[in-house]
């Protein structure tokens, strides 16, 4: 099995999902699972599943379905949870606060090296025994460490600007925290939150569950 | 076309992304797409596409596409981009402040009505001119105010018993922000979100495009 292969990123976005799906199997100590019972857990049709795992090879046979504590482990390799990140956070407002000290984010292999933000009441404190810099100092931080990511959870109309900078700067790997699409010019991955993608799931499900809503234009 | 058929949430969780797709496709002036070339743009296979679509009656015709304004109107209308949510938050930390101010929510239809904490510091402070309210006053207010939404920002180890304690209150969908995959036996909605899966993925893409990681034990 090679794992080095090149798998889509449409599969890989699949992956963390896998991943913790098959860790609560083994949580649960089911050892096996086929195509079908896991399509039927994870929402995803079983041809879909068949085709995701067939890109690195197919961890499946027929009749058999897979090897839960394998597959685990070998989605775990594709996703780099053995690795380590060295990450920034800019903008140490209530979003970026609350990510540096999101505990989760440590255990799987990102770890936290600086904070910058532009507030004058806030340079100087200390997230997690980080002090948070001025966004100025940025340029020298970044030629005496190496830096993989910049979480970016500035103020919507700033992130264009601030990705831009830190792209110049050779930053490689791009968070995103405003609700909008970022694209840029540059040789950067970005990946884009939308948070309300999943506020709207949450709302479809209430409406047609208790259809206790209202029309926006009610009571206002 | 009725709307009103049933769909797996299989589907509807791709709704937010297909909605957006087709909103920046309307920006683009383009009228109408094929399921592959939709496939294409967002890492679908495109009988995936075709199969998700004909769940609310297939907006398709073979060889002409969809139609992308009636699509992107009655994706809209599904999820119920028309209606209002009333929504509280329990835990006025970093994230539950981050989430509060967060604009786009409001625009969909998420009216914060309510926001709750244990903090004596911050009881009686105001976010977007609502006042934080220590949780012993929840029975009263939801006896007081319709409620549809928590979001649910405590701490990891304080998730369960608060949203037990809500949910037998009466509230019916959860936006859970603690890392764990959140369940109760009563008949409630929740949504569990995931912020280390995206991250999981910026790091695979990193790994994979500029092979600048090291492994997790170096330098520690």
């Amino acid at each position: 099995m090679n794992s080095k292969k090149k798998v889509s990123i449409a599969v890989i976005r699949r992956l963390p999902r896998y991943y913790r799906y098959l860790s609560d199997l083994l949580k649960m100590d089911i050892t096996r699972i086929s195509s079908k019972e896991l399509s039927a857990r994870m929402g995803i049709t079983a041809s879909q599943i068949r085709q995701d795992l067939n890109c690195f090879g197919g961890f499946g046979q027929q009749g058999y379905g897979y090897n839960v504590e394998y597959l685990y482990n070998e989605i775990g390799k594709i996703l780099g949870v053995d690795k380590k990140f060295n990450t920034i956070i800019i903008g140490a407002g209530n979003m970026g606060q609350a990510l540096a000290n999101y505990g989760n984010f440590e255990k799987r292999g990102y770890h936290l090296v600086g904070i910058f933000d532009v507030n004058p009441k806030i340079i100087g404190k200390k997230i997690k025994n980080i002090e948070i810099m001025h966004i100025d100092k940025i340029e020298e931080f970044l030629k005496e460490n190496k830096v993989d990511i910049a979480i970016l959870t500035v103020p919507y109309e700033h992130t264009p600007e601030v990705a831009d900078r830190v792209a110049r700067l050779g930053i490689k790997g791009l968070w995103n925290f405003s609700p909008m699409d970022l694209k840029l010019p540059y040789d950067v991955v970005i990946e884009n939150v939308h948070l309300s993608d999943s506020l709207m799931v949450l709302g479809y499900r209430l409406k047609e569950k208790f259809g206790r809503v209202e029309d926006k234009t009610q009571n206002e």
